[in-house]
């Protein structure tokens, strides 16, 4: 059950705004499929094409961060949040992108430790040491 | 303020068991530094040791993700999860294994966006794509 | 599965304390449909007592925000919480109140674009503007 | 810097709505302490009186969890939602009725390890076991 | 403290990427005024233009809802998120769209009543009624 | 449909390491459940054990607060986090050990209204009051 409809591939093709979006992102992708996360946000069209031009800029641009690195920033960000469509998702494509079992265990180990310290710095209210001032 | 207090180094000497962790960091990290997260964990010896050992054995190990895409990784959880203080402690750890601006700029760039589609997803309740299972 | 047992109307029937709550659910919202949030809490009788009345005096009464208005942000407040039922729930109910396919994706796109922002400004650790204060 | 005025002893004697729930305030906790969240809340004596009704009927009367037991959910509760004030106010509450130094290591390590694993599951995606069913 | 610089007029105005958007903040909101969030964002020009001109998509076109509106769902998520930074932002913006006392009041109750119920579901994990499918 | 495989009895029995632990998890709680977050864990055995030695030194110790107490705050931080799995599997726990339906009701009212407070506190971001300070 969603609180969207999922657009199908014959009504995305009735509307020239959303077809475009999703040629572009078959195109970009290298690949027919396009996954439901798309197939929502063309309800509203700007909504689409603005949140795939933004995912497009950061994650599909060569850059400093490796394409693997991005994908699991993405499922630890995701996984705090609570997403689990999203948790899905970038692991598969983190997966796609060679991600191998035991890399995603230390991802898995630093996301856990991660939380673990966040809420014991919460309980104790600790405060930010000076040293860790950025010059 | 803090919900504990924060233990000086003496009144860490004074506990064998607080004096055995210190040391440890110490040596760990080749530094003199003790930030206060250690100081307030120092309240509940065991909980320190503990937590020492934990974050060690995540950390500061060879493994198959770079030191700099843990601490990326741990930036990631810890913002999602609003701890200034870990946001700082690790943004300043990240710098220290050689994090540029450019790198930093990616790192908001993919935490934002996933942070602004986890809740897109959400909030359209989409369901997860057959595609992404994992075989 | 659930963590407490659902009630039924013959259940709730037989405890004067839930049948009173049920009936003002019933008269007040000019329907005979109890949603299931109602039959879970019922297995505390006050906890469903004080939970309707509470919410009554939020939502169910005349006031400077328009009931869409209401429910709108009830949506954006459960999809930054993650609950999936309260998302179903308030949606139905936007919808039930007049909300539009391009209103609810301006809400969506408000939702996106706040949570984007939110978690760009924690990693960054921006200090508020002194401009930003209520005289 | 607060979003909201915090009135004053001399701001809430003014209205009799706001002074009714101070001065009940003070009676059910014998001081005349009245904290800065209920000055915040006083600008909408309603909400006020809401909250604090609440807040009566499930901390300040017998039940069958004691007052220590039900300051520490709180204190958890805060801390995983991120509320620095919730967090300051709930542990000097616990420590006012008799919370030890070795209890609030307890519950922080009960909060770390919830936290973390919590986050195991969310990245793995665990299902539940029909075992944890309840009958 | 923060993780990057917040970029003076003066450094701003040396790169001409970071000049065009912070000129074009300044025309769309007719003020001079450039907030500590841009300034910070700076630091990644692309990021900057990327995030003023998805802020300026959603909040600052004519749409179904208004403004304030906006503001309010914009506050909602910033508050479930935990981001002071965004809350002090977004309510005064809001009190510069004419959000009244009693409306803030509204918003806040509202605000706190999802969070109860929110966390009431979670802990109960009630099952969405199939009266809320959306047809 | 989990992002990880979870790891059968003779798969897990075919590894030294991660029979190990599944043998002591089973020795510890004196039963032959091995619930799956255990064999999702078992992908990475040196987490599954790391994992199992923490929760053990935490739940399945004696200490100053007894194990219901420890179990009613996992729920709690587990409900914050929007953990499924984690509500369901400490809600049974809990119940194993003897958490009667009143107390079960006043946990969740417990965790209800710190969420409403946490979530006002934040919206009018109050500052912590001076005598919240622990001397």
């Amino acid at each position: 059950m969603t609180t969207v409809k999922l657009l199908s591939d014959q009504e995305a093709e009735a509307n020239p705004a959303i077809k475009l979006v999703f040629d572009d992102i078959r195109t970009t992708r290298k690949s027919d499929f396009i996954n439901n996360f798309w197939r929502g946000l063309a309800n509203d069209p700007a909504l689409l094409k603005r949140t795939w031009e933004g995912l497009k800029a950061v994650m599909a641009v060569e850059g400093t961060l490796d394409p693997l690195a991005r994908e699991m920033i993405y499922i630890a960000v995701s996984t705090a949040n609570g997403c689990s469509y999203c948790v899905h998702s970038h692991t598969a494509a983190a997966r796609a992108r060679g991600m191998t079992d035991a890399q995603h265990g230390e991802l898995l180990s630093v996301i856990g430790l991660a939380a673990q310290t966040n809420h014991l710095v919460t309980a104790m209210q600790i405060p930010v040491d000076p040293e860790f001032d950025i010059p």
